[in-house]
């Protein structure tokens, strides 16, 4: 069963070994795991519901508290301690558009907030119940089955509400893919995706969402938006662009038609390793920019690569590589740099075998595909690991961004220093490292990792949070780089849109949104402010 | 000079051999060259200037006549037969972004429409004057240069009147390239290029000016919009999709940064001819499904095919030609396809030689690179071939669609037949033949020429260019294929462009407009057919 307070199915651990925990006491102090609340008190802490009763509401505290929050470190806290100040006030599970429209409809008369929920995998308070008003949650699970496939165009039409494994599952069953693999892959929807501007592991064969989502149809309080698809257009501006990062703002997404591809028949991910950051860098810029055909590029700076041969335990294994690549010039200071391909078989191997060559220019050392294997069967267990530390008494928590490449390594070394000092004042470390997950002509994101050790107290955890969280978003804008580069900006992020949209982006979205929605009621205080003024 | 009633430089003449004029009058019957009006006599006709004086604004009836009107068939109906019913009252250069704002603020308040000006090489009437108001036009061609560079992350900024020429000499003296060649290229702006949202002949690789335009800045009336640079963003919908095919409605384009090239290593195009239309069709589907790593791939079909070698004169070549494909089992329904790779020489050759392989598993024909590198020498030539075929009384036009696979056939023969069938009414034929000219894993744009005879009377060559221009944007929507896919929507597809956006998309547009533009100044009746509302 999903866990209520953590990631993932409760039958599913992925532990912290000696060596690792003994890392991070050497590095934090010891930790100790506080005390979770129990999901019945939490229940029996929920105000009583305030929307009239509706045949499609559930408004039981079970289900509410369910779809009260997200995974963001904050929405941990609140569930963790047993501090859920507000959750929904029902729950409806519509199975058709038309229900969905129902729904806005009886929301909208009543007065009530509506908050799309999809696979409850943001990471930046997309879910959060609207203060001082009734808050409908519409979870869209439902709407999960494939209606249209064009083998011919290679579209596939879905219910916005299904989630990643489902959605793969019926296209594998036509020898399809979409090739969207986020970390939250598991839980998270198309309609997510679409409305947060998700991007995918291997984005750079596929793309991101912005590139697979060909057109759909949205439900607004002013009516049905239909977005046919084209494979191009000169005719206006493109309005799946602004249902692209729309967030519940607009309306919700009941249908997403997607660009598909065949499985590839041929997949492997290589480890190579970079003597150090300066070479690392300048080597992947030279792959991504050769245009080589790669399905994946993860770089792991050098503080990132010591941590994650540490935490992979296998101690024996790891020294024994690490004197072997001693010998051939990565010491201290190597980075990991994993390269996929997937395709035909010729291409992806020559598409490999150009991209190893450019990175020995940099002395780069080839590790063969263990690693890159290991990466590949473990590239969705890894998130579990937050649970494991979290019961050891470590905080584990991401931010990222994307800048342009003279900006790659200034925004890097800030939000690390900015993270590491946060904490400072109350005599706590924070351990930070980084990996460019993505990786562009133009420049790359830049994904940095937290690890604190927790307090044992909701105020006192949640202000080390909120300082962290501060910081490191001050110092990405600060640096010239955009607040999400894939996880949006939901109430979190909103205090630092203004910075990349401008006073009058800002309004131009506001009076976008408005047209859709004139009572304000999608998903208030989420990506904009909300409006003050009229 | 420029020929201002016409296509292009007055020293550049591509005449049409006589076997070509046999092959019309065969078709058309008999042609004969209306007689052009005077440019003087045209000037003398103008109204004078309703603009309050201004240092910036030029009000000479020879500069406003210049700037009056673009090159679609309509366009030219009125500039040679000397039926120019509207000019803008004055013509600005501002050399500042600061200049573009002073003369927004002048011209709304003269209660002007403003009406932005590249390189006057729109085919959809983005330059008509407002009616019943005064109109400026702001001629953006001084702001034409290259403001920042950056090798590492390939972006280069420009001013936004940059024509295509002068951009690509600029980057070439740092071997760049952008990459984007429309077949208006020799006059066409980069800020005409986003605002509608051009493709360039080699958009497989470089990507459409969508995929090129990576920020910039606009002035509108109600102040500056700065679009950052990012290599990716998750932040909320993106702004510069609202710019892309904004058509001047939001404000004008000043400045712009482009994702730039190296200068391809190598770079060649090739001729196959498939036996029909059937397997043409199917095996430049499987090519471009391929991924490749193409630079282009442009389809003609039969007639197309039949009509481009008999243009082509060199009837000697061409009958030896013919005889040796059929020979080779391409005969009369032959199609030619051009498949071109640019980039590295080893990768380059790859992707040709998978591209041929593919095609002769459908009897492709592989005719060399003879018929591709004529193709690109005179790729910005063909289209003064309008000059010479008016001059001997025929009229060219084309209209371009973009339709997922299976749309492809059906949309191609709806459009011929709707034109082929326009005149008839009238006795006259309609020469039409298509060709796909960009091809996407989804789908092919659609692009049918149609040849004609003029009658040698403005009113009745006006209402035979509207029969058919109505009768094929008809076919279009009817078939499910957008309005533009490469030339934007002006005046000229507006009728149609409800179909595709829907009611509710097309008030968001409004609402977005209006909060840019709320006194409507920008750009009137083109894209959005104007408000009546208040």
């Amino acid at each position: 069963m999903r866990r209520w307070n953590g990631w993932g199915d409760d039958t599913i651990e992925v532990p912290i070994g000696e060596g690792a925990l003994r890392f991070l006491a050497g590095k934090l102090g010891p930790g100790a795991g506080p005390q979770d609340a129990a999901f019945d008190a939490v229940c029996a802490q929920l105000a009583p519901s305030k929307l009239p009763p509706h045949p499609l509401v559930d408004t039981t505290a079970a289900v509410r508290l369910q779809h009260a929050l997200g995974q963001s470190l904050q929405d941990w806290l609140r569930l963790r301690y047993g501090r859920v100040e507000a959750a929904p006030d029902g729950v409806a599970f519509p199975e058709s558009a038309d229900a969905v429209r129902e729904l806005l409809r009886y929301a909208i008369d009543a007065g009530a907030a509506i908050v799309p929920y999809g696979g409850g995998t943001s990471v930046c308070g997309h879910l959060d119940a609207a203060p001082g008003r009734p808050t409908l949650s519409v979870d869209m699970r439902r709407l999960r089955a494939m209606t249209n496939l064009d083998r011919e165009s290679l579209l596939a039409t879905f219910g916005a509400g299904v989630a990643g494994p489902d959605l793969e599952a019926q296209l594998r069953a036509h020898g399809c893919t979409l090739g969207h693999f986020p970390q939250s892959f598991e839980y998270s929807t198309l309609g997510g995706w679409v409305v947060t501007r998700s991007s995918g592991q291997q984005s750079l064969r596929y793309g991101r969402i912005e590139q697979l989502f060909a057109g759909g149809r949205m439900e607004t309080p002013q009516g049905r938006l239909e977005i046919p698809t084209f494979p191009a257009s000169a005719a206006g501006p493109d309005l799946r662009e602004l249902v692209l990062g729309s967030e519940g703002r607009m309306g919700i997404l009941t249908e997403a038609t997607v660009r598909i591809s065949p499985v590839p028949a041929f997949e492997a991910f290589h480890a190579v390793f970079l003597p150090d950051w300066e070479r690392a860098e300048t080597a992947v810029r030279a792959i991504v920019q050769a245009r080589l055909g790669l399905s994946m590029l993860r770089l792991s700076n050098p503080v990132e690569t010591a941590t994650m041969l540490t935490l992979a335990g296998h101690e024996k294994q790891v020294a024994l590589l690490e004197t072997l690549l001693r010998l051939r010039g990565a010491g201290e200071g190597k980075c990991m740099l994993l390269v996929g391909a997937s395709g035909e078989k010729t291409p992806s191997r020559a598409a490999l075998g150009a991209a190893l060559k450019i990175a020995r220019k940099y002395k780069g050392v080839h590790a063969g595909r263990g690693l890159g294997e290991r990466w590949k069967k473990n590239r969705f267990r890894n998130v579990y690991l937050r649970n494991a530390a979290w019961e050891r008494g470590y905080a584990i928590d991401t931010v990222e961004t994307a800048v342009d490449w003279p900006r790659v390594s200034p925004a890097m070394r800030a939000v690390e220093a900015a993270a590491a000092a946060a904490l400072a004042a109350e005599g706590e470390q924070v351990h930070a490292y980084t990996h460019l997950s993505h990786l562009y002509a133009q420049g790359a994101s830049v994904y940095t990792t937290f690890i604190w050790r927790l307090a044992g107290d909701f105020d006192a955890d949640l202000a080390r949070w909120r300082r962290l969280k501060t910081a490191a978003s001050e110092a990405i804008v600060a640096n010239g780089g955009t607040i999400s580069h894939q996880h949006g900006v939901g109430v979190d992020h909103a205090p630092w849109l203004q910075a990349e949209k401008g006073v009058l982006g800002m309004e131009a979205l506001r009076a976008l949104f408005r047209r859709f929605d004139p009572s304000g009621s999608m998903n208030p205080g989420k990506l904009l402010p909300d409006e003050t003024r009229p």
